[in-house]
């Protein structure tokens, strides 16, 4: 009998942001996989590292820097034919994903390729977006607010346009596109509603206004951008 | 010496994915507050139950289900007055909140009533809208696509401009406006674009395309739409 291939979320970096039934399968898992910037260090793996069980198999599947399309499908084809391999031979399979496996994560590529033939579950994580929110200490909708979630690599006039148009707006993946975060929202007059977080919820957090933010972000940065002013408050 | 307030999530409504801390939290807490509407059932009591101890003092909000503004202030004055009296004794306050308490929660309306005076912890949630993702199989966002969330009550014209300009977008508080969002996604040609989901994570979830959905849904229900194709697939 085939083993199950499980995507679980596991929050925005603090281990005790992982959910109990995260903590649950990993703890009973065959083999744990996760996705690890050619050959680097993986910050799930990390996030997770205390709950991996002693004698659990690890699979780390190397995905390419490149943003072009063909790098990135023959490393999702390989890492699903290693997990199809494992789940064939009757392991149950965790793959590990920093925040929420389906929000702006790389396991839908894994899930794509494999839940045709595998019985797949998908755990829900706290995002990074909640958890940026919480740093700054300012909600991040109310009520009847749209809230506007955009990439950070968005090109600049588009971007201008998706946050004018907006209410509330949390722009993911900053690292080296601040400068251009920074005009979009001097034209627009809202940097004293910008807030800036980088690494939420690790011992690095660092959470201001944007104003005050440095010139350099790193890859897992955050701006939201809060426009209202609720009437219940 | 004052206790401290924590306004904690607990995730969509499935016990297990509450978080590691927020279990923590809840277990060791001296006082357990939670909203409820006009007196019945709390949906974040229920979550929680398992994990609320034996001794603790609780503290039942009760909101009024009107949509004006001055009830809905004087429920959360009069909540926030009886946090700050346990506050003051010494005691830890946990708030338990349905998801995340800054996305769409009303604990911002005690956050904002108590933050100046007392020592306040957010700690963030799984949200309903990637638990809705998960029960659909269906990825909510990916790379650089622009994700919006959207409320339910949202007039008709505004919400199909909105939809209408959107990549990804999640529908949230779909209850009685169902009939209204299925009439914009049928304007707009996205209904085969489009799932439908209720009560995500607990037992009676369903989910299914929009197309197949019942006629009348739930307050806590959600719809789905995701135009996009992503290229790593």
């Amino acid at each position: 009998m085939n083993g199950k291939l499980y995507g679980v979320g596991l929050g925005p970096g603090d281990p005790e942001l992982m959910t109990l039934k995260a903590a649950r399968l990993i703890g009973a898992a065959d083999v744990v996989a996760y996705p690890s910037l050619e050959g680097g260090a993986s910050f799930a793996r990390a996030i997770a590292a205390g709950v991996i069980p002693e004698g659990a198999e690890e699979i780390a599947i190397s995905i390419p820097m490149s943003v072009k399309r063909e790098p990135a499908q023959a490393a999702y084809d390989a890492g699903a034919a290693d997990l199809a391999a494992c789940l064939r031979a009757g392991k149950n399979v965790v793959v590990l994903c920093e925040g929420d496996p389906f929000f702006y994560g790389s396991f839908m590529y894994l899930f794509s390729r494999l839940s045709d033939e595998f019985d797949v579950e998908v755990v829900p994580g706290v995002t990074s977006v909640t958890a940026c929110a919480a740093a700054l200490r300012s909600p991040l909708s109310a009520r009847n607010e749209v809230l506007t979630i955009i990439p950070g690599p968005m090109e600049e006039t588009a971007m201008e346009q998706r946050i004018a148009a907006a209410q509330a707006v949390a722009v993911m993946k900053v690292g080296r596109h601040l400068p251009k975060i920074r005009r979009v929202l001097n034209r627009l007059g809202l940097m004293e509603h910008a807030g800036y977080v980088e690494r939420a919820t690790l011992p690095e957090q660092k959470a201001m206004p944007l104003a005050e933010a440095p010139e350099t972000a790193p890859y897992f940065s955050m701006i939201l951008v809060t426009k209202g002013e609720d009437p219940w408050l």
